[in-house]
């Protein structure tokens, strides 16, 4: 039996693999390959040369493995590795994999060769992967698998469990799927009800007619979260006249909300949505990142004016710069911690039903507490410790100060991904670096506009 | 046939429930409950008030959707809805939820609840519900259904199918566990192949060997690691002794990384780990936030005391100040992203293999990249723009600068995480406001020293 599979296990068998590798043990190999996992194998692929990459590769014979194997790689190695790779060799793959996976496969090839293995395929074959790869990325369309086992409402119990165990095509077979005589989607049987039920009863009368399903342009961000809301194994996706076009299994979803959390951290963080960006070299991880640093470097450049302006005011009170860094810096924090909040609130759901504007007022709230709080703080620290350097009401300059650049951070940090959501952009678009930009913009302005109002010159 | 729940539909459906609990239309209110699935109810019960929350729950009569409709519940208003309802009218819904549903319940209680409603049950429920809240929080042992369906290996296929059209408890029945005679786990098989094999094969040959499993105190999130590696619907948990406990199904697991998810990106901001924090009032979210934002306040602190140190050299050359705020944004927007990737790497499972030092150095070549970039960018500009009043080598200072400052950014956003782990501490920890704060620091630091080494006082 197989133990867990947890880190060390998976690099003891890398370490396996390599050695093999190094001694082109093809035989050996071939068992090792046998007795991965191919969800193991895809991972232990992240730490291979290129060369052993496409060695192992073509050693592998077995073209259900490798339909399964090549689905659970990473993007950019399967790019790669299948830039090596002729297309007489991929036809057999591409038959044997689910539709998801085809998807997946000839995506990752340049458009020819992929036109290539379609056209070597029987017409009907072509007609299918064609339909599925005109959907919309990121679409139900795009994920669904079209092997799907759907039953006529008009049979008995008994007569559909023997249509079941004649089919071979549906691999995972979790709820069936019941039609009328039209083709439409009209009800959902479990297998279980199915076996527990007398075999005389008509499926119409057993079955679930409260069905839940998507359409083929349906987001896949919108199908995880019915998936999940409804804890379903999979959802049906219908075309406008009802018809079942295929299923989206759970485990897909499960991939989905993974990824688009990765694709969310990695946005708010401004640092592009590539989630294999770890898999990047240096030149072309600079590269994503580099964009949004630009937008912190203006922002820099504005601040920079702003303090010019009031330089004759700083040439008179130097200590006033010694504040900068914790008045924008208390701002940037807990705008960040606003904006997060809020960007993962539409994310998971939670915000859909609120009102925008009393969320708004809720974030200023804890802005006005906080900043408060802080301000007071700061402020009598200020006081007390430059009395000698600055004028008296120098404390009452710093904590005013951190108390606006605090109560605003929070009200911008929750008002950017409020409107970007409204102008159906994605909320976690570089919050992080635009909120932290406009609270250091922000901060210093109104830092030296009230230190110009409360200080004598 | 039900359409898409998308918002819209779940603020139609609270705007009816809305209307009916004004006028007290308890007949009304419970068809509607009848006609609205639990997870639906759940949601739209966060937009309800205590009264309406009470009073719809009392209504409910059906146990069954009792059970699940809590379970669905977010915790803080479970505990609420809780505080008023008897242990009476709890004890059939205790009966009726799942085990892990159970515990759900059981732990939104106070412990005299609790043990009061536990008092009340038959013996052998009591040990199993006991048993169950033993294990610790977050374990597969806690999160996992025990109603599990195992068939001993000496079986047939057609006496398997008999047994389990006999069954009754096992609601989701996804794999069939296979035991020996000593009741130890030695394999699986999948209902399909269950139906099309020949009746009279044993299932010691047929069923899979190589069975995944997790133990009862795995961690959720690795045991979400290896049902989502591995795509499978559910992983059996079991004992020392290979006896299997009961299974951790997809469902849950798709619970557990979306809960996770924003456990992480709420620590990463400092805003606390509460994944709840929106339901609660300003002055609880204050609370959550209000640590973190001290620790940046300390740095700020900090801050002040070195620019206060070099007071003379800002006298003489004010502008110094005005370039402040561009050096620590920048590092702190490219440090956060450098966190982020980290961070999400760790999450994800996609650092593990690699080793920490080449984590470093590629980070660290990304921030000599993208810092020699915009140094040059901002020491060009500062030494044309502040020619008259800044000396010759102004430019050299701000560039130098800008450049350590992302650097040290990078090595820092990439090293805390990594070292965390390492002290097993979880790696999000605030790490956003732990390295912004620390650049905060450093980079005043650096850009003051260079400031000092390299202009003519």
């Amino acid at each position: 039996m197989k133990k867990e599979m947890f880190e060390h296990e998976i690099s003891l068998l890398r370490d396996t693999f390599r050695r093999l590798l190094n001694r082109k043990a093809n035989i050996n190999l071939l068992k090792l390959v046998e007795k991965t996992h191919p969800a193991d194998l895809a991972v232990i692929y992240r730490f291979f040369t290129d060369f052993e990459q496409d060695y192992l590769f073509k050693l592998m014979d077995d073209t259900a493995y490798g339909a399964e194997f090549l689905s659970e790689l990473d993007e950019s190695i399967l790019e790669d590795l299948l830039e090596e790779v002729s297309p007489e060799r991929l036809v057999p793959i591409i038959r044997e994999a689910s539709s998801d996976d085809q998807k997946t496969i000839l995506d990752a090839l340049p458009d020819e060769k992929a036109q290539a293995i379609i056209d070597s395929l029987h017409v009907d074959e072509q007609e299918e992967i064609e339909e599925m790869l005109a959907y919309p990325e990121d679409s139900a369309g795009s994920m669904m698998s079209r092997d799907v086992f759907t039953l006529s409402e008009e049979l008995t119990a008994g007569e559909a469990i023997k249509d079941l165990q004649n089919q071979e095509g549906a691999e995972m077979v979790f709820y069936l799927y019941v039609t009328n005589n039209q083709n439409q989607l009209v009800g959902v049987i479990s297998l279980r009800d199915l076996a527990t039920t007398k075999s005389s009863t008509k499926l119409n009368a057993m079955m679930i007619k409260n069905v839940q399903y998507v359409r083929a342009e349906t987001d896949q961000e919108e199908v995880a979260k019915i998936v999940s809301r409804y804890n379903l194994l999979a959802v049906p996706v219908v075309d406008s006249n009802d018809e079942i076009l295929g299923i989206v299994t759970v485990d897909d979803v499960v991939d989905v909300i993974r990824e688009e959390a990765t694709e969310d951290f990695l946005q708010m963080a401004g640092a592009g949505k590539d989630r294999e960006i770890l898999m990047k070299s240096s030149w072309g991880n600079a590269k994503s990142r580099l964009p949004w640093l630009f937008a912190s470097w203006i922002g820099g450049v504005v601040a920079i004016s702003i303090i010019g302006y009031f330089e004759t005011m700083l040439q008179s009170i130097v200590v006033l710069a010694a504040f900068i860094p914790v008045i924008i810096g208390m701002g940037g924090n807990i705008g960040t911690q606003s904006s997060t909040i809020i960007v993962r609130g539409l994310a998971t759901g939670r915000i859909d039903l609120g009102s925008d504007l009393k969320l708004i007022l809720k974030e200023l709230s804890v802005g006005l507490i906080l900043g408060s709080l802080y301000g007071l703080l700061l402020g009598i620290l200020a006081f007390f410790f430059f009395k000698e350097e600055a004028p008296a009401m120098f404390g009452i300059v710093v904590g005013l100060s951190i108390c606006a650049s605090m109560v605003l951070a929070t009200s911008i940090g929750t008002v950017v991904p409020l409107l970007l959501r409204k102008l159906e952009i994605d909320p976690a678009i570089a919050t992080g670096p635009f909120v932290t930009t406009t609270i250091d913009i922000l901060g210093v302005g109104i830092y030296f506009l009230i230190a110009s109002a409360l200080l004598p010159l």
